[in-house]
Formats: structure tokens, sequence, C-alpha cells
């Protein structure tokens, strides 16, 4: 993976190239080249998976490796500009250090690099493959817009919570599936099963993550304690305790609609009610609903062998997080 | 264009939508469709008078036609957004009225569409058409990069402000001749020569927008008089004058980095100084002699016909707008 991305984002100008290369840890603030970046690559390690489930050497997949890694990082860019945040992975996020016009440019560089490079040459499976990232960019974009009115909303529901998070999250999740099974030059059906597996683990993701979003050790989400609550995002806890109704609810709608910071003690409150008001449990039936039957996908489609083992393993990692 | 550019954004999810039709103008700040939205739509009629100039029928261009004004109008939503503009075409911007993080989803959206249209179906005109889009939109991130870049610093001399504006303008209406020339069939050699057109038709017409930008009557422009001073833009007569030197060099150089709000005096002023330290008269030499070699190219490609009086027409109107 490394080597392709860098030679990738090595075509950027150098005032962009720097933005990259700063929010994707490969250099510090001063400039200082980081010795191991790290970073856990989940979109890349499934679509090369996926290239080995349909039988392909995993070399096959690497345009759309690329192609993956760089549409969710020019996500990243953006959504970190739009949503305010200031701390990505314990380190200050690329607009807050770096300006808010040059995350959103440097956002918009990779989105244009990634479909540049991925129809380069355009071989039928390329354009395939092109085909499949525009649309998961499309629903991914969409998603993001929905995320973003439900911020302006009192009355957001929780399924339309989780059809937001199958486009915002999951469908990019899908496509690297997809992306893997079909530059491996994979059957429609595999490409099919495959991300179907890449779907509902997606969602799982989501839903762990708003999971942690309220009740993670900041030593393992790398933000602080409550931050989706501080931030009153609609996360699924907190639209599934709404939804819920009674008087919970109405403290909890309080709490997120009230003027200035919440407090430590306002947001340990808000976390509580969200979690008797069954916000959590809610959200891990997701969670655990969607990861069965992205299991079932793969059973489906991948009954053994190694790649089995190689989505599995990713499915382990980004669904059991520590909470 | 119209129906083609409808279709392409009716497929953009509702909320999007919504941004980029008030955007395009055709929709008011309330949501009413506006009757005559108008709009120049000059890169569009850049390549449909260049499929016509390599003999095809114009309808061979559209895929291209609708590309580039996507692409063009991803970057003014974005560029309103980095430059904080809040006005354009005697409106409010996208950003102002309807939120950040709403225009820069709408960017996205408009950039993903293009490409995502342009190569659907997959012909080899519309692939080689894909390529030049590519390559124009990273050239003109590039240039906007660069123009941010020039904000910070001091120290900006007019050549690598030319080269800045060549790649943030005139990349793009160079990249809308050659889709026009590639998609109508046209030879390699024609290509060449109508892009060249278009890329020394981009110089003379962003010169010319400086030039507005600081003396541009507001009926004219759209704009608040003096509106680049304003803002301190870098622009081209600015960095002119300052590189020409002198005392008047040095008056400009520090009401362009005083704190606080410009009044109109100081703006007038300093717009005085700038045309007398040559920086109007030198970037007129630049749009006269981009107008000079962009007609060259065309003379030597295109001596008559039809589609060289709609291109001349383009020229004239692109570069002759009133001051």
């Amino acid at each position: 993976m490394m080597p392709s991305m860098r030679e990738a984002v090595d075509r950027l100008s150098p005032d962009i190239r720097r933005v990259v290369a700063y929010h994707l840890g490969w250099i510090d603030a001063d400039g200082r080249e980081v010795i191991e970046p790290g970073g856990k690559a989940v979109r890349p390690a499934l679509t090369y998976a996926c290239a080995e489930a349909v039988g392909a050497a995993p070399e096959a997949a690497t345009p759309g490796a690329v192609a993956v890694e760089l549409v969710h990082n020019f996500s990243l860019l953006h959504d970190d500009v739009m949503d305010r945040d200031t701390e990505r992975r314990h380190r200050p996020t690329a607009w807050a250090l770096m300006g808010e016009g040059e995350a959103i440019l440097a956002g918009d560089a990779l989105l244009a690099l990634a479909q540049e490079r991925l129809i380069d040459p355009p071989t039928p499976e390329r354009l395939r493959a092109a085909a499949a990232l525009s649309e998961a960019t499309a629903d991914m974009i969409t998603g993001q817009a929905q995320d973003l009115s439900f911020e302006r909303r009192d009355d957001v529901g929780f399924d339309e919570c989780v059809a937001m998070l199958a486009n915002k999250t999951a469908a990019l999740l899908a496509c690297s599936c997809r992306l893997g099974a079909i530059l491996g030059g994979g059957s429609a059906e595999s490409v099919e099963a495959l991300g179907a597996f890449g779907r509902w683990l997606g969602i799982a993701f989501q839903a762990v993550d708003d999971i942690l979003g309220i009740w993670g050790r900041p030593e393992v989400t790398g933000k602080p304690v409550h931050s989706d609550l501080r931030q009153r995002k609609k996360s699924l806890p907190v639209v599934a305790a709404l939804e819920a109704g009674g008087s919970p609810a109405e403290d909890i709608r309080r709490m997120l609609t009230s003027e200035g910071d919440l407090d430590e003690e306002a947001l340990a409150l808000t976390a509580k009610l969200v979690e008797e008001n069954g916000g959590r449990s809610r959200a891990q039936e997701v969670a655990a609903d969607a990861l069965a039957r992205a299991l079932a996908s793969l059973d489906a489609s991948l009954p053994s062998g190694r790649s089995r083992d190689s989505l599995l393993e990713i499915s382990n990692f980004i669904t059991a997080r520590e909470f």
C-alpha cells in the first residue's frame, strides 16, 4: 500500500502535498518526517483481501486500494472542516493547523486524484471500478449532507439515522470490497456478495463508532470523553434515546438545545440518560445485527481460505474495538 | 446546454441539489424558481464552438460542456468559502446564505458528478476528455493553493502571479476548448491549437478580471468598488505595482498590511498608487498580449467559418468587458 499511496500523493503540487502529508501522518506540524506513520488503512486492506477472495493476486487491487484511501481522506479533510473538529488521532486537524482553505483544497485534490489515477490506464475493469467509486462517493457526500441537515432538525428518526450512516460510512466500505473483487476479475455475483459484506460491515463500524463517541475512553478514541455529546451530535444512541420518548428524552433534548458549552457533569448525566433510555443498547443491536449480516454474506460467498481469514480479522478489528 | 445541465444536477440528492440550484441561480433564497436564470456559461460555449471548429455537430460536445460547467461551479462554490466572499452576481453566496458545510459538500458533489458523467459511457473520446479534465482540475486546484499562499507572503513576483492565474483560470478555459475538439473527433493538432487558444484567452480573461477587481464599476462586476483591494488580494495590478518598487510600492504595502478595514479614502488612494506605479498598465499589457496570442492560435488553426466567428465573439465578450 504505502509505496503506491506515496507515488499518488507525490503527483500533487508542493503546497497541497504538504497538507496531505501532514493529514496522513507522514510529517509532523514542523514538516519533519514521521518515522512510523502507522494508521489503520482498513479500506485498502478490504480491497486487497477481496481481490484475493476472487482468486487474484493482491497487487491487482492496488489502483482500487489507493483510490478508496484517497477518497476516504478527502472526506476526512472536508468533514473536519464542516464539523469544526480540531483534533484527529491525537493531533490538530489539518484545517486547525494549516488553515481552512488549505484543508478544503487538499481534500479537493485527493478527490480529483482518486478518479484520475483509477482510470489510467482505462482497462474495462478499471472503468467498472471507477463507476463504482463514483457511485460510492456520491452516496458518501449525500450521507454527510444528511448528517449536516440533522443538526438543524429536532425530529430525526432512528431509521433515517441508519440510512444516513449507510450512505456516509458504509457506501465506501462496500466500495472498497467491490473494487477488490472487480479489479481481481471476480464474477458479478462475487462483486455483489463482497459488496454486501462491506456494506453491513460499514454499518456495524459506524454504530460502534457512535457508541465510542459517547462512552469510548479517550485513549481508545483519540478524542475527549463524551465527544459526540459535547458537539451535540445526533448520533445513533442519541436519536434512539430521543425516539424512545418520555421524560428522559425531554431531559436529553433540553441538554442538547441548551446554550453554551455543556460541563462535565451535564455530559455525564446526558450519557447516563441516553443509556437508560435504551440508546446504547439499540445502537449495539444495530451493530450486532449488521455484523451478523456481514458474516452471513461472507459465509455465502467465501466459505473458507486465507482471504476469508483476512476479512474476518478486519471485521474483528473494526467492530470489537474496546469501549 | 440547459437541459443537460439540469439532467446532471437532478441526479444529486435533494439537500445538495437545493444548494446547487441556488448557486446556479435557478432558484432564489426562498426556493422559488427563477424564470430567466441567465448566467454567461462561457466554458460550455467554448466547448460547443470547438466541436464545431473540428467539423462535428455541437451536440457531440454536450458531455464535455456539462463537465466543464460542473467543474467551474465546483470551484466557485469552494473559492467563495475560502475567500470569504459573501456576494456573487448581486446575490449572497451559497455558503453565506446556506452554510459553509453545505457549500463545501455541494462543490464536492459537482466535482464527483463531472467525472462520473463524462466517462459514462466510456467511449475512447470520452476517456481522453476525462484525462484532460482531470489534468485541468488538478491545475486549477494548484492555482487556488498558490493564490492562497500568496496571501501569507509579501514577496510575490509578477511572473509567479501570471503562472498562478494560468493554473487557476486558464487551465479550465483551455480544457473547455480541448474537450470540444476531443469529443468532436478532432486531430491531435487541432486539440492542441484550440487548447492553446483557450489557455491564452483564459490568461487575458483573468488579467481583465483583476483590473475590474480594482477599477470596475459595481454595476458591471456585481461586486463593491475596489473589491480586490478591500480584500487585500495580491492580484496582478497590485503585484506589478509592488514589484515596480519605490515609495508608492511602500505606501501600497503599508496599506495592504494595515490592521482593520480600509476606508473608502484609503481604497481610492491605493487604487491611484497602483495605477501610478504601473500596475494597471502592466496588467493591461498581459491581457492584450494574451489576447493577441489567443487570436494567433485561432488564425493558425481555424482561418474562417461560423465556429471561428463564435470563438471570436466569446473572446470579445470576456475580454472587452466595460471597465
